[in-house]
């Protein structure tokens, strides 16, 4: 199965990313986008760049690089061995982010993602819902470009993400991501063992 | 006017492109791909870095970005200014080079370059056409990976350039690239000043 966790910044996705490739055993591959190749690190590298100002087009086509790179080099050939795959954001990020949040357009973004991603959709995707408000002040640190755009992006992202969630019913679960770690992964559990 | 230079490697763009430039005055705007702007030239050294492979589809998607960015932050500003812009390779590098010759279909590549270029097409592409074989046996060292693929993919790339120009009759003027430089700009001049 190919499963993809998806969520607003602080929506507790990273964490929920490895208990569930942790229970579903040893062989389950556990990536993050953008990134997972050394092309990929390296073009995660210049979209987080603060020194290079990067059009928002432009932008949109590096994570879709690293994110070809991604499929072809590793998540192919994993599927293709009868692996798990669980990936730590993914399409719905950039759908959300790049399409909705910095109004790139959803359908421009879409027909590009189709582009890339071609047969290898997601299985499954878990979008944590949260609270936009409480996991924004729930932060230490504003680590990246996206984190310093303030609260009132994350809620333009949660909405758009919820949107998603309606035009990709079949593939797209909310799990309700408040509440302790152990919590919510049992939640994350019982959605996968019903697809499985 | 925008303008751009296409043909096989050697085919003499980059010189033509200069000398174009020069006679259309000095408020022109000269440029090549990739490359061209801060996170252009990061990407450009991302693509021809020998030491990471390259998924063929996340090469496009690098050139695109490069594409994206040179546009937003260079082509378009100075269009409005009312300035004359001429590039060396653009669209149709992409078409030939990675839709046709590396074989990830002349459909896909246009449906993409489209999303990226949107309005932003060139009012003229001049294609140089050239002998592969006298192009590539004239060449002194093989200084990337393009030019180390060998007189046979030249080949392809330019019946792919030859495809494009019948294709898109309206903006590529096919433009005979072989004997003296001088004699070449004369016959690109010609074809700049009918379309004026």
């Amino acid at each position: 199965m190919f499963i993809t966790l998806e969520g607003i910044d602080r929506a507790g996705k990273t964490t929920q990313a490895a208990r569930l490739a942790a229970a579903l055993g040893p062989r389950t591959l556990l990536l993050r986008e953008p990134g997972g190749t050394p092309a990929g690190e390296r073009i995660r590298g210049l979209i987080k760049d603060p020194e290079l100002e990067l059009d928002p087009v432009a932008e949109l086509l590096l994570f879709n690089a690293a994110r070809a790179q991604l499929l072809a080099e590793v998540v192919e050939p994993a599927l293709r061995e009868g692996r798990d795959v669980v990936c730590d954001r993914f399409i719905d990020s950039t759908a959300a982010y790049q399409g909705v949040a910095r109004g790139l357009g959803l359908e421009r973004v879409e027909r590009l993602t189709e582009l890339v991603v071609g047969t290898t959709t997601p299985d499954l995707t878990l979008l944590l819902r949260v609270d936009p408000e409480r996991a924004f002040y729930r932060q230490t640190e504003i680590d990246d470009r996206f984190e310093a755009e303030g609260v009132e992006f994350q809620r333009r992202v949660a909405a758009a993400y919820d949107d998603l969630a309606r035009r990709h019913a079949d593939r797209i679960v909310v799990v309700d991501g408040e509440g302790e770690p152990d919590e919510v992964h049992r939640r994350i559990i019982e959605v996968v063992d019903e697809r499985r």
